[in-house]
């Protein structure tokens, strides 16, 4: 059973949903494969991913600061050698998660009508973040 | 190696856990398979998945209580479209996941002895919600 | 397509993120696996796993303190029948999660340089805790 694997790089710009939805979408039809599944993983703790909504931007705002309430900068916290924004961020990843699993039927990815692919990325400096993407297919 | 992929389809009737442990169960069954590994993949950004405690009642309102707590209505969204359950539908779908991976031993998931699966429903009305499952298989 | 399966036990010494990333590479590793998919799984729903900074033990108390606010003890929780570490222990594992998808390359899990892989032990006593680690591998 044939697996395709490669690494997605994005540059973000500090706090931010950053959509990768057509980026992964067009890599898994690059591959041919017609039902497999695809696993997307971040190779960051101060960054992570998630399936939102994609129609309104207004969701990816209400998010962020949704976040920002819960894991709040200038909390008390032990951990705070890179800034105010460092240990917040880990916790946004530990609440977000490292990884999503999508199954990939008829050449496209499940995906509902209304879910994107997001990369959060929550340090307050840009960054260059990797995704690597794993599928196994089908072909 | 083969795949195995279906839809579930769960009414539901408003805010609750729906536990899908059964209906899973019986698909991992049906395809004879005995090592696999498992995804579970909700189509939606106002539901989601997640594991908990299968036995006490009480722990299902426990967590829907908190997790009115946590993403609360009416905290000032700018996203309200579609009424004050709207947007901490998204976000409660952002905290718990849109999808879960569970091994396949001997011909069922590897659960533990207190461990249900649950679609949350985070939306006030009743809605139809489509998982799709996936399985990798070793027949 | 080979699958190997393991499950990994943790003893825990109650409320803290026990690192599993040595144990788990070590098994990878036996595999002889180069190209994969690891998931791993914890069978328990008042424990759970998650991906986080390996460098400064400070996070991982920064991590713990603000489990303890986001789902604290003593919130006037139905369920209590067994202590008031017991909801907050099924909360936090709805909110870290229970499985945990990672791709392997080269023969190494794709972890950044920064990623830990943890199993965060949600009660005040020490338990025994099982994780599945399933590989579906190219040999």
């Amino acid at each position: 059973m044939p697996q395709h694997i490669t690494t997605l790089t994005v540059q973000t710009s500090g706090k931010a949903l950053v959509e990768i939805t057509r980026e992964v979408a067009d890599w898994v039809a690059s591959t041919g494969a017609q039902t497999a599944l695809l696993t997307l993983f971040c190779r960051h703790t101060s960054a992570s991913l998630l399936i939102n909504e994609n129609a309104a931007p207004a969701v990816k705002r209400d998010i962020l600061r949704w976040l920002d309430r819960l894991a709040p900068e200038n909390a008390g916290y032990e951990h705070d050698d890179e800034g105010p924004d460092d240990m917040p961020a880990h916790l946004r990843s530990a609440l977000t998660g490292s990884s999503l699993s999508i199954p990939v039927a008829d050449g496209r990815m499940v995906l509902g009508t209304w879910q994107g692919i997001y990369l959060a990325e929550h340090r307050a400096h840009p960054h260059r973040r990797q995704i690597v993407a794993h599928l196994l297919a089908d072909n």
